[in-house]
This record gives structure tokens, sequence and C-alpha cells, in this order.
């Protein structure tokens, strides 16, 4: 190899390796928190951090876990952690000034627990710093035909959010049937939340991108749709995207947005 | 057949019929609430009802299923039905002056709801007819080292309950390794549990005998030890009292005292 060939090589080497870090070092672009009609545009996986809320909630996880998370969500740009309530306070600290929100899932993952109690969780979480709250429907009050009740479940939580907090649905799809995530959809609408929300990551079934085109469907574009379970690549987001999704939850963030295939479970 | 065979067979057939009518519609005996040093005696598959949290945890579950529960655990004369804190108020009327006990799991089943909103699910479900109440540990903090955190979750909570409420640790021995399930027995007595109990059933791992003998030797013998995950028949449950346990959490427990084979799983 002649010294103009190196040359011309580690040029192509350092070029390509600025392009790829400049991804994720150039300031963040204006962000767009996936309520309302806004487009997605996804032309290359850095761009799916702004959409991706970079999800840890393993009972098991560790004070250690959590400081990777913290410190990815800000090297990445994702728009948010997703957290079990007792690891707010911690992530609030790490990520306060940094742009990428907090939120918090509450009566997780078996959306069983009773309404007051999760309203107090919720109000505690944001208390503590929580910018968003994933709450559970009331899967076995939706499955009685009780809707009233899982409205007001609903409205408990919405009152004790604040203004601008955020408040998605989970519906737990693997769970219902189609009339039942249709009625889900319709209730969390009523009840003012911002987000609909396919799954917990802890029961059967995940995000499709059918189910995506569903809850679409039925809140209109006004509403948030967030794709979750078993998002895993690129790929993935990319179909629930193209189905109607504006945020997607994920644990393989970090191997989304750098193309690399997932392994963590969500 | 002649009339003396006849008449001797029916004979047979109704006094054995009789027999096992009996074992169930007799009043109760005395009961013994599994904490402290009492013996638990298992003459026959009846006689494991009185020490069975019977147990309903399923997010889809409906108000037909808790119906089903209820009216079980008064036939079979079982120690408690066990259910999630949305399901307490209605179960409370079901099993007022019936004997039978109420408890409720709280931040179910992950352990990582924030403490102040366990100890607010606590308050709430015993206001509404809980008498025990079987929490999570904080898995993530026992994982990270962080005793102190484990310990006051747990104090927060029994500083919830009111005298006579009956407090179980749920330690999910899954997760843990043998010095994290001991560290978790000695953090659970010293911050006042009446009860030690391996699993939640929604994690990998159940109760195995190994586990029940460790937190028996562990706890002593005045705390009571409950072996849940897993436990589906009689011999199952046999093994689990033979280890040290006091109390046996189980949903196949219509098989375990009618000597069938479970089929549901917790």
């Amino acid at each position: 190899m002649d010294q103009n060939e190196l040359v011309d090589r580690i040029t192509r080497e350092v070029v390509a390796k600025l392009k790829r870090t400049s991804e994720f070092s150039r300031a963040p672009r204006p962000r767009n928190n996936g309520v309302g009609g806004q487009r997605i545009i996804l032309n290359s996986p850095a761009d799916a951090a702004a959409i991706i809320d970079h999800t840890l909630l393993k009972p098991e996880a560790t004070q250690a876990d959590f400081d990777a998370l913290c410190a990815e969500a800000i090297q990445y740009h994702f728009w948010s952690c997703c957290v079990n309530s007792n690891w707010v306070p911690y992530c609030a600290k790490k990520l306060r000034g940094t742009g990428v929100k907090l939120c918090a899932v509450v009566g997780f993952p078996l959306g069983a627990m009773e309404a007051r109690a999760m309203a107090f969780e919720t109000r505690r979480a944001i208390e503590e710093g929580a910018n968003e709250i994933d709450m559970v429907l009331n899967i076995g009050a939706l499955k009685s035909g009780d809707l009233k009740t899982v409205e007001e479940g609903i409205r408990a939580v919405r009152r004790a959010t604040r203004a601008g907090t955020i408040l998605k649905v989970i519906l737990e799809n693997g769970l219902l049937d189609n009339g039942e995530k249709v009625a889900a959809c319709q209730l969390s609408k009523k009840a003012g939340a911002d987000f609909v929300k396919t799954a917990t990551g802890f029961s059967k079934g995940g995000a499709t991108a059918e189910d995506i085109a569903l809850m679409r469907r039925t809140v209109g574009p006004e509403m948030g749709v967030k794709a979750s379970g078993g998002v895993r690549t690129f790929n993935d987001v990319v179909t629930m995207v193209k189905a109607g999704a504006t945020r997607v939850g994920a644990s393989s963030s970090v191997a989304i947005v750098t193309g690399g295939s997932g392994t963590s479970s969500y």
C-alpha cells in the first residue's frame, strides 16, 4: 500500500467515525412529545431516539443499572427514562437539567391496584420528579364488563397528575379481545389520557402493527399511541410508526439507535 | 345381584359419600394463624385447607372468578382468600362473618413501588377489610446492597397496618442468591413482619423445600413461613410443611384439599 492509498483510507475512516459520533453529539432537535398529529420522521436509527422511552422495569435491576440507563438516555438523547416508582427519586436527580424526561409506571404491571392507591402512587411520583405516568388499565374490571370502574380508575390517576404531565394508559392487549381493546381506547380518551399503550412487557403478547393500527383508528389523530413489548430493532420501530405509533417503549434502545440487534428483553 | 348385595352396596356408597362430605361440612376446627411455633397436622388433604391462602392474582380475573374464589373458600374452610388490592372491597363483602380471612397483596408483584405508596395501598386495603398483607420486598434495593432501604420499606408497611394485621414479606427467591435470602429474612424479622414468603408466582422459581428450610432456620420458630409459587398438590403441601412452612399460597387449592391434581397456575 503506498502513502496516498494509506492517507485515503485513514481519511475515509476518520470521516466515517466523525459522522457516526455526530449523530448523537449534535444538539437534540426540537422534540415532539408524541401527543397530537405531529409526523414522525425516521431517516436513520439515530432518529428513533427522540421517540423512545428508554425502559428498565425488571424488579432485580440495581442502582448500577439505573446509572447506566440514565447515562445512555443522556448520551443518545432518548425522549425519557421509564422506571418503576421506587426509582423515580434516584433517576430524577440524574436527569435533572439534561432534557431527558422521566416516566414512571404506576399500578404496574397488573393494573389491579386499588384506584386511590394508584392515584397516590402517581402523585408521589410526580412530586419526586416524574414528567410522565404510564398506568395499567383495570383489566379485571374491563373483562367483567364494568366500564364505569375502568373509566373511574383512569380519571382518578388523571386527577392526580399536574398540568403538563403526560398520562399513558397501558391496555395489555395480550389479555384483551379486539372489542375490549377498542373499549379501552375509548374510555382512555374519554377520561382524558394523552396516550394509549400496547403492553407492559410482563404478560403475554407485545406490540403488533395490527393493534397499533386499531388503537390509532379508535383514538383518532389527537392522542398518542405508544408501542411497547418486544420492540427490539430499528425495523420494529419503523413498523410501529408506520402503523400509527408516536412513541416506543424499549429496553433494547441503544441497540435500536445504533443499528445493532437488541438482546435485552423489555 | 340379589337384594342383600344391592342393599350392602348402596349402604357402602352412601356412607363413603357422607364421610367425604363431612370433612368439609363439619364446623371448622380451632384455627392456627401460622405465626409462632404451632404444629401443623395434616392427616388428610382436607386438613390442608386451614393453612391455605386461596389465591387469585391474575389481572384478567373477573367478578365471576372472585365470586367462585370466595364461595370455595367458605365451602372448604380455607384460611383466607388472597387477592390484589382492587378486589378487596368486593371480596370483603362476600367473606364478612364467614370466618375466612382476607389477604391483600401490595406492591405486587415487582416490589418496585415507592415505599410511601406501598404503605398507602396497605392502609386502604385494611380500611376496606383486609386482615393480612402480603408485600413484596424491595428487590432492587436488596440487590444493590442497600439494606437500609429494604428494611425501611418493610417498616413503612408495618406502620400502616393495624394491631392484629398479619404482615408477610415476599422475598421472590427465584431472583435471589442464598445470602440475599438470608438477609431478606433477617430484615423482615427485624422490621416486625409476621411471615416470610417464598415467591409471587409471577417471576421465575417458586417454593422449594430447600428455601423453606433455609427461611425457617433463619427466622427461627417464632415467625411464620409461607410457601407459594407452584404448590399444586397435597403432596407439595406436605413437603413444604415438613420443611418448615406454616402457611401455603395456592390457586389449585380445591384440587389440593379434595385430593385431585391441580391444574390452575398460581
